[in-house]
């Protein structure tokens, strides 16, 4: 007998749309939700609701902000110079955390990926090209992923950088941190080799 | 630097509250939705809206129904004198997916947990004892977790049915179904042991 009430069961699907979360994993954030008092629901609830209201796209990076310019590209301090451009907001979240890279970010919103109909122009590609050709950027660091979209658009862009007179840089292949030599596999560990680099401290 | 927007960072600490949510999935659930047209979040955020206002608890078992009684409780084929005690709606839900059972339910919303102040006037034990005292249920089934707080409070009712004459049964404890001796632990295998059944067909 199916018996979960319907407005259990509409929670329950949408919640079942969400990535990574399947039926079970559903069921029981519902149930969860169900048991707390109402006003927890109802607080991610309104937090959803003024989600798309909130935030927009910065003009300049195409991050998600509630302000205009965002706050990096508003920042008189970020070296103006050095643009990291990256697949996603969330990829820019986490280089930011490292707090290795000073300069400005440019958001491409995914990857070139022919098969799936997406090419430069469903990307922030024009945009990144309008951005370095009023000549006040001398590299971009191309952070994109370490995967065969990710290559590929790296690639790509470095291909119209060049053209632009703009340095293409990307982010250093190898071994993982603190990873042991036997974990590696054999590509990482053959690039690790090519790549390798002077033990002479870096300017 | 902090650039999480705030109404992003809002959505991520309400999704971290729940289950088995840490940071970096409610991170990577928020900028999906962000990603998504704002009608799916806003239709997610509609079901959580409503969610405690269309689900009470059935006034028989308390089990999460829009209806009172629940489709259960309302149904005239179900055998009512047999009452299955679970802890939790999610368990009378695993239990009615298996088509086994054909009585009712009574749902406890919880188990006696002393060291967390969780006595059996915190859980729905007087309501259980009101409904067999009037001489209808002939058997409870205690389908609590095989978990120390759920063998403890399952002998507990099982304590207060028998006062009042009525018989009180428990889920099988034994090898689960399919699996190879070699990977079942040795108290269960004890149990199985213990509770070994006749290969003559059950009655």
């Amino acid at each position: 007998m199916q018996i979960t009430p319907p407005a259990l069961e509409r929670l329950i699907q949408s919640l079942s749309q969400l990535p990574g979360i399947g039926r079970k994993s559903a069921t029981r954030l519902a149930l969860y939700l169900l048991r707390q008092p109402a006003s927890e629901a109802r607080n991610l609830a309104e937090d959803l609701a003024g989600l798309h209201r909130a935030i927009h796209l910065c003009r300049h990076c195409f991050t998600f902000s509630e302000s205009d310019p965002c706050a990096i590209c508003a920042d008189p301090g970020r070296n103006r110079r050095l643009v990291c451009v990256v697949e996603e907001p969330g990829d820019q979240m986490l280089i930011e955390k490292t707090g290795a890279f000073g300069g400005l970010y440019h958001i491409l919103h995914g990857v070139l990926s022919p098969m799936d109909g997406i090419g430069p122009e469903e990307l922030k590609v024009r945009e990144l090209l309008a951005r370095v050709q009023n000549g006040v950027v001398d590299e971009v660091l191309i952070a994109t992923s370490s995967t065969v979209p990710g290559e590929a658009t790296a690639a790509y862009l470095a291909g119209e950088l060049e053209r632009l007179g703009v340095t293409a840089s990307r982010l250093a292949c190898g071994i993982p941190m603190g990873m042991d030599l036997k974990y590696t596999d054999e590509y990482t560990l053959a690039q690790a080799i090519r790549a390798r680099q002077s033990m002479r401290r870096q300017g």
